[in-house]
C-alpha cells in the first residue's frame, strides 16, 4: 500500500486493479485507516482522472449489495440532490414523476445536516414507515410506481467507511471523491438512469460554478463509462429553496406544491428536474412534451393523488393531507423582525440552515433527536421589499433557549440594501 | 484536529501552539494515526516554513527525556550522518576528536539498513557494551572524554511514533520532517553544537544537491533559532565510503584509519568532519589550526590510543587491535570478478548496500539477526583500471545461498567503461 500512496503522491495513475485493491482492502479492514487517509490526502492534491474515478465508483458500488430492480418493468430513473437548505424536491418529484408512469424505486439516507434527510421528512408524517423488505419494496413499485425506503445497511459499505474517514481527515472536498460517493450509491441502488441536482452556492458544499461543472463532467463521464444515462441540473443554492426549512414544515410545503399552490422557485425546480427524469425514461421524445405532461398531471391533481396513494401504502396518516395541523408542530412560533427598511439582497442559505438546526430541525451529532415540528418559515426572500418591524421569518421550536442563537444566525443570513435586487436565476445549467 | 489538517492542506501556517498540540496529542495517543497521516501528507505537499519546523523540532525534542550534560565541562559537539553505505566515520571521529580534548558524549541507534548502525558495529568488537546508565555515561565522558551508548528509550518518543507512521504512509521524504527527526534527537541528546554529515547521491536518501542545500538550510535555521551552533558538511554518497561494508569489516577499516593507514576518501572525510567539530568546540580559532591538530594526533598515535582506551572502558577486548583476526569473521569469502576490462565508471552505493544486507551484514526487518563478520570489501572503486577476471570485491558471508543474489546486486552496482574516469569530489560543500 505504501507504494500505491507514493505513486499517487507523485502524480501517477492507478491501474484498475490497484484501485479495486485499495477499496477492497479498506472495506474488509486489511488496509488501515492511517494508510487510507494518507492516500486520500494525496488524491486531494493530485486528483483522480476520469478512468480512475470510474473504477473507484465501480469498486465502491461492488463493496456491498447491488440492488437488482430488473423485476420492475421500465427504466428506473433516480434523482439525487447534492444537498442544500430547504430542499424537499424528492417529496414532490417522486409522486409527480410516478404519476407520469415512471417507476420510482428510491433508497434514501439520513445523515447529519441542517434539516433531516428525506427519510426524516417523510417520517414526520404520523405512521409513515421507511423500513421495507426488498421483496415488498419491489412489489410496491410494481403496483404503485413509487416507494422510498431506507438504504440497505449493506449498500456501499465502502462509502460509509470512507466518508467517515474523509470527514475527520480534511479530505471531503475533492471532486472525484464526491462524485464517487454519490454515484456509487445511486448505481448500487439499481438506478438505470440518474438526474443529479447539483447545488451551487452559499448553502451547498460546492461554492463555485467552475467546480460544479468539473464535478458534473466527472459524474457524466463515469456514468457513461458504466453505460448509464445521466443528466446534471446545476441549480442555485445561495438562498434556501422555497420558504420552509424543517421536516414537517417542508412536508406542508411539498403538499402545497402538489396542490399547485407552492412557491414558484420550488415548483419550477421540480418541474425542470421532473422533465429531465421523464426524458431519461425514454418515454417522452422531447422536453416540451415531458414538461407539458407534468404540468397536466399537476393541474389535474394526479400528482397529488399519487402522493396520497404513496403515503397510504407506506402507512402514513392521509388525514394530514386535508387537515395539515395533524402534522407535528411546535408550541413556540417566534417572529424574527427586520431591523431595517429596504430590499432583501441576500438570504444566506448556510446561516438559515444553522438557525434551523439550532431550533431542533436537524442533527448536530449522530445522537441528536430531531424535533419534526421545528424549523423556519421564510416570509421574505431575496428581492422582497421590507420595512423595519416586518416579520422576515417565523421560528418554530419547542426549545425557547435556542431562539437567541437562531436569531444570531438569521441576522447573518439576511442582508438588506436600499435598491431593489433581483434574485439570481434558479436553474443555472443543464448538462447532458 | 480536522481544522488543523485543512489549514495545512490549504497552505496555512500553524501557530507554535498548534504544532505543539499536534505533537503532544500524537505522542500521548489522543490524536489518532489516521488524522496524523493525513496531516503529514498535507505537510508533504504544502511544507512547513522555518518557524514551523523549529517549533516542530522543539515539540518533538520535548516529547520525552532531554539529556542534561551540563555536568560534563566544555562544549559537547555531536556529529550526525544522514546515512550512507560503508559509513564508519563515527568509529574514527569519536576517539580522534576526543583525543583533541573535546568531550564526545554520543547516543546512537540501531535501525534497519544495509549494515547495522554504529551500535552494531561497536558490538561486533567482543565484549563491547553500549548499555550504560546515565550517571556512568556522564562519569565516563568526564574521565575519558568519550562514550557512545544506546539511546534512552524515552528519547524523543514522538520521533519513534512519527517515523513508524511516515514509513508506511509515503510521507518520509519531506525536508522539514527529515530535519525534525534528525535535529530533535540530536538536541534531546544534549549536544551543544552539531556537525551534520549530509550525504547526497545514489546511496543516500537525498539524491540531489538542491535538496541537500534545502535540508541544510532548514537544519541550520532551526538550530540557530534554538541557540545551537551547527555546521553541515555535504558529502558524496554515489559510491560507498572506504572499502569495507559490514560491521566487523568496518571496524577493521576504522582501525586502519586510526593507524594512519586507511583509505584516503574515508580519512579525508573524517578529517573534514573533525575539523568542523573542533571549530564548533570553540577551542580552535581557525580551520587550519584545527586540522593540523588532528593530523598531529593521528600521526603521533594519540587518536589510536584514545580508541584503545575507549574500547577498554566499554568492556571491549583490546587484543583485537593488535590481532585483528579476533574480530568476528565469516567462513566464506567469495571473490566477485570483473567480466569486462576498462575503468570503473560507477559503483552504485545503493546496490552495494543491498548486496551487503543479503550477505547478512544488515537488517531487512526488525527481527533480522546481524552476522557481524558478513559484508563486502571493495578492491576496486570508481576510477580504477580493471581487467576481465580481476577481483572487484570480496563477499564475506556465512550463508552460501546469499551469494547469488548479492552478485546480482553487485553486477548492477559496477559500471565499467573504456575511458579513464575520475571519481566525483567527496566533500561537496561546507555550510555554516
Amino acid at each position: 500500500m505504501v507504494d500505491l500512496i507514493i505513486k499517487k503522491r507523485n502524480g501517477g495513475e492507478h491501474s484498475p486493479e490497484e484501485i479495486a485493491e485499495i477499496i477492497r482492502g479498506y472495506t474488509e479492514g486489511s488496509l488501515p485507516d492511517y494508510q487510507l487517509s494518507a492516500w486520500l490526502m494525496a488524491v486531494y492534491f493530485k486528483g483522480l482522472n476520469d478512468k480512475e474515478t470510474s473504477v473507484l465508483i465501480q469498486s465502491m458500488m461492488n463493496s456491498g449489495e447491488v440492488m437488482d430492480l430488473s423485476d420492475i418493468p421500465g427504466i428506473k430513473v433516480d434523482k439525487h440532490s447534492t444537498g442544500g437548505v430547504g430542499d424537499k424536491t424528492t417529496l414532490i418529484l417522486a409522486p409527480w414523476v410516478a404519476a407520469a408512469g415512471i417507476p420510482i424505486a428510491k433508497m434514501s439516507g439520513r445523515g447529519l445536516g441542517h434539516t433531516g434527510g428525506t427519510l426524516d421528512k417523510l417520517e414526520s408524517i404520523p405512521g409513515f414507515h421507511v423500513d421495507i423488505a426488498k421483496e415488498d419494496f419491489i412489489r410496491q413499485v410494481s403496483q404503485h410506481q413509487i416507494a422510498i425506503c431506507s438504504q440497505s445497511r449493506n449498500l456501499v459499505p465502502a462509502d460509509k467507511k470512507l466518508y467517515a474517514l474523509r470527514d475527520v481527515t480534511g479530505t471531503v472536498d475533492n471532486i472525484s471523491l464526491i462524485a464517487a460517493s454519490v454515484m456509487s450509491k445511486k448505481l448500487a441502488s439499481g438506478a438505470d438512469a440518474i438526474v443529479i441536482d447539483l447545488k451551487v452556492g452559499d448553502g451547498a458544499f460546492i461554492k463555485k460554478m467552475e467546480e460544479a461543472e468539473e464535478l458534473a463532467h466527472i459524474m457524466i463521464s463515469a456514468a457513461k463509462r458504466m453505460g448509464r444515462n445521466i443528466t446534471v441540473v446545476v441549480s442555485n443554492m445561495n438562498q434556501p429553496l422555497g420558504h420552509a426549512i424543517g421536516n414537517a414544515l417542508e412536508v406542508r410545503e411539498a403538499i402545497s406544491v402538489l396542490k399547485g399552490k407552492g412557491p414558484k422557485d420550488l415548483t419550477d425546480l421540480c418541474l425542470a428536474l421532473g422533465t429531465e427524469m421523464l426524458l431519461l425514461s425514454g418515454k417522452y421524445p422531447t422536453a416540451a412534451e415531458a414538461e407539458s405532461c407534468l404540468i397536466n398531471l399537476l393541474e389535474e391533481g394526479a400528482a397529488f393523488r399519487k402522493f396520497e396513494e404513496w403515503i397510504q401504502v407506506q402507512g402514513g396518516d392521509i388525514n394530514v393531507l386535508s387537515q395539515i395541523d395533524l402534522l407535528p408542530s411546535c408550541p413556540i412560533v417566534y417572529p424574527y423582525l427586520s431591523r431595517e427598511s429596504g430590499y432583501i439582497h441576500e438570504l444566506k442559505a448556510h446561516h438559515v440552515g444553522l438557525a434551523s438546526m439550532k431550533l431542533g430541525a436537524g442533527r448536530e451529532t449522530k445522537e441528536s433527536v430531531i424535533d419534526y415540528g421545528a424549523g423556519i418559515v421564510l416570509l421574505k426572500k431575496v428581492g422582497d421589499k421590507v420595512k423595519a418591524g416586518d416579520i422576515l421569518a417565523e421560528l418554530h421550536t419547542s426549545d425557547e433557549g435556542s431562539i437567541e442563537e437562531a436569531c444570531d444566525h438569521l441576522s447573518s443570513a439576511f442582508v438588506t440594501g436600499p435598491e431593489m435586487k433581483k434574485p439570481d436565476p434558479l436553474i443555472l445549467k443543464i448538462i447532458h
